[in-house]
């Protein structure tokens, strides 16, 4: 797509300086932009910027930050702006029917309107996908999934049977979603499958990174709800919920049953032990470690394994850098003490001899 | 499959109360339970019980749990024999010789009898497959590559060439057997490959979660025995050994030639570097570190980066959350020792004026 | 391949004693040599050696290790040596033009000569590649990809559009390379994507193990520069810039536009926030966790969570494991001083009471 400076302010409802009939074609970072490009700045930006600004159609800036000779959008929000304007100028692509001749579709499948199929894409029995649905090579479609509208498959996603996507879900090449959970019972010489026969469910607008893993409930639903952001290489185990607009950074592990509430963001490496609770909002640094059983409270920011308080983790892990210190002064005072002790009326300060 | 409550009190050797004719064709939480459904309840199990009991066929249920209007399974072990029942109500499926047309087999390949072969699989030559494997939609199995009998490999699973299965391996989507292990020698200006030609042998009834990797030995064999049970997203580097029954969670990852034996417990990302060894049945927490080299011994629970005994771990993890109290402890008795020292006989109590 | 003793030894550069006709026709461990092996002994080898050498066609040793009666190579180096004898009996395979008929090419795709194209391969539109190439099976090369010479890429390796390799770039299954990076802004309601329209590029001779994901940049390029090697399970963000001969161990993650100079060594599960810099050949150890924006500099090892120098570390964690003991020694300092207070000038000693 492209738009006129002119066009895409009044998308983005904000005002405009300099020349509005330039085209915009591009996003770019300043060191790679030209005269298509959009860029943005800050007002927290650090480091020198040129006078003559940068090379491109248009800048979004804050307020104060464009001189007046520059060509901007005005924005209390610069970089909110420039994300919506790139979803403005590359619009999700939408399916348009394509289906390639190598693909496996099952005969009673039913594909909506629009559904993109590309090479090596395998659709089992009874799957159901909506509207302009674009599935990429190599894609595996197990039987009984049900897919909404306008979700976007990559290359090499594996759906195992049963599992459902609501509208406009992304999977990125990899992610395999539905696979078993990992649940076993010991009957004293060897483990014994726990059943693992529920469901997975994936709401609207969730986005999901490469070779993530999201487990099917054991017994019930695994969900990831509403807009929820999963970064690369994650664990998702079985019947654990992600709550609507919650971002889970790479790697992280969540184990069996654990519940993140809304809009909660969670670090990268973090790990949660099963039957965890994160609630509503609140911010685990990465490489935490959450306790089985664990509530994480509303409201405050957490680091460290186990979690704390980010303030008290900060203090500590202060204090675990003078652990030298402390141990020297302790040693020290043992020492005066013990000087102490033995000339506790000695006119002589006793402990002088030993510093001089 | 569908048992009546009797059949299948019988096949777990347990007794039954109530009606023993109702239908069990499937295993259900309480709360999504219907009058086919199998459900259990444990001693421990926490919660209100409704006087009527679950909305179930029958439920298996601890001695004395169970009131007499219920029909109950009586058992010492409800959820072993849950997960027993569900063993025999969803048999593994084994393959019935379907292959599908698309996929690519070498003309020097074997497979077993009844093998099923999805869309888009393809098998390398020389490789050999036991009865009844079942190779979902693009597996890809290397040249020689053997396979014993009722293998399930999920969608997408990869073993390079020379991988070896033994009896009812199951390995989930994405899943990559014998890749090179990690080793170079550095030799001034470059890192030069050490050589990794080893193999891969995954012994009877191993199950491996989705997109673990398990690299090939460099020289020797990385083996994964009898039994053991592996999450998703671990890492299993050349030439390690896996003991029998052992169980590792989601996102561990242990470096070469490293020993876990027999019925060890190994939670989740953990790391463990090359050449340790855990010593039999010893259970290792989550996000524990193991350096290299060391021997984790039976008999314990270990915890921690490096791993302590859990007890230790926790009586120093509560004391790193006291290093505030103690920094003040030690500051006061600094000052306290430096008034003793000043006003040795001193006839008042020095301390007394900066308490006071 | 094979090679004499003789012809060995002199591709090697070193001089031989014994048998310099002997064939090898491959690398083993001890266990596994026999009259076709070569073999290695360093000298910091712990063990028996049995005093009539390796059942092997010859071994690389260190002066002084071999027998006279051995037939040996004699190296500084005998690790190298032999990894450097592993490549040439072992020679990376080249393409040599084979293509599968179940590949889907795209019309105005490129080829080099001697490219090979397994089964179920797809390429993408105007991708280019270079000679000798190899795509194993399920491979996926995206729009508008350019490979150059010799490169291969183990089954199910996918490259979103437009990633760039250079020359011997080796891409273990599963790796995801081009993936969006992980950049949301919250507009108060929901998270909106940041652009990720950048790029990746892959550096000459650099090898990433099975499942790695590496994202493309945001608006500018991922780069993995010349010789990086990286090991299975690594995310490499946005905008991250690997330096050359970097080594990277299994399951480390790294955030946006952090920057990993040349010559660096990362142990495995290793977490770096974002715009972070490791200085050139700095070694950082498993499991560390390095904060956003933190530079860790050269010539020095590192450890821990957050990174401190492997000296510094060690000692820290020593006086943690002594934690109870420095508690134990303040309440007992506590308690002297208090007697002390009470008795400044007490005749008598007055903690010996509690002493006794």
């Amino acid at each position: 797509m492209k738009y006129t400076v002119a066009q895409l302010a009044r998308l983005l409802d904000r005002s405009f300086q300099g020349d509005g009939t330039r085209q915009i074609l591009k996003i770019s970072s300043w060191e790679s932009a030209d005269s298509t490009s959009l860029v943005f700045l800050e007002a927290k930006h650090k480091g020198d910027i040129p006078p003559e600004g940068p090379m491109a159609a248009a800048i979004i800036a804050s307020p104060g930050l464009a001189a007046p000779n520059w060509t901007a959008i005005i924005s209390e929000k610069p970089k909110l702006d420039f994300a919506k304007a790139a979803q403005l100028l590359y619009p999700t692509p939408r399916g348009s029917g394509a289906r390639h001749s190598s693909a496996v579709i099952a005969a009673d499948s039913t594909l909506g309107a629009g559904v993109d199929i590309g090479p090596q894409v395998t659709i089992g029995a009874r799957a159901r996908l909506g509207e302009g649905c674009i599935l990429q090579a190599g894609v595996v479609i197990g039987d009984d999934c049900i897919l909404g509208n306008h979700c976007v498959l990559y290359p090499r996603v594996v759906l195992y049977p049963g599992v459902v996507l609501k509208d406009r879900v992304v999977l990125h090449s990899g992610v395999v979603v539905g696979g078993d959970g990992f649940g076993y019972v010991f009957d004293g010489e060897r483990q014994v499958k726990f059943p693992q026969v529920g469901g997975v469910v994936i709401e609207d607008d969730v986005e999901i990174g490469a070779n993530t893993t999201i487990d099917r409930g054991s017994l019930g639903i695994t969900r990831i709800r509403r807009g929820a952001k999963i970064d690369n290489l994650v664990q998702i185990a079985h019947n654990v919920d992600i709550g609507q607009h919650v971002v889970i950074a790479a790697q992280t592990g969540i184990s069996g049953s654990t519940v993140i509430e809304d809009f909660a963001i969670i670090g990268g490496q973090v790990g949660f032990g099963d039957h965890a609770r994160v609630e509503k909002g609140a911010i685990i640094g990465s490489k935490a470690g959450v306790l089985p059983g664990k509530i994480v409270r509303s409201g405050d920011v957490y680091w460290g394994v186990p979690v704390r308080p980010l303030r008290e983790y900060k203090l500590l892990n202060a204090l675990f850098g003078r652990l030298p210190e402390m141990k020297a002064d302790i040693d020290a005072l043992k020492q005066k003490v013990k000087m102490l002790e033995r000339h506790p009326k000695d006119g002589e300060p006793p402990i002088s001899r030993l510093k001089g």
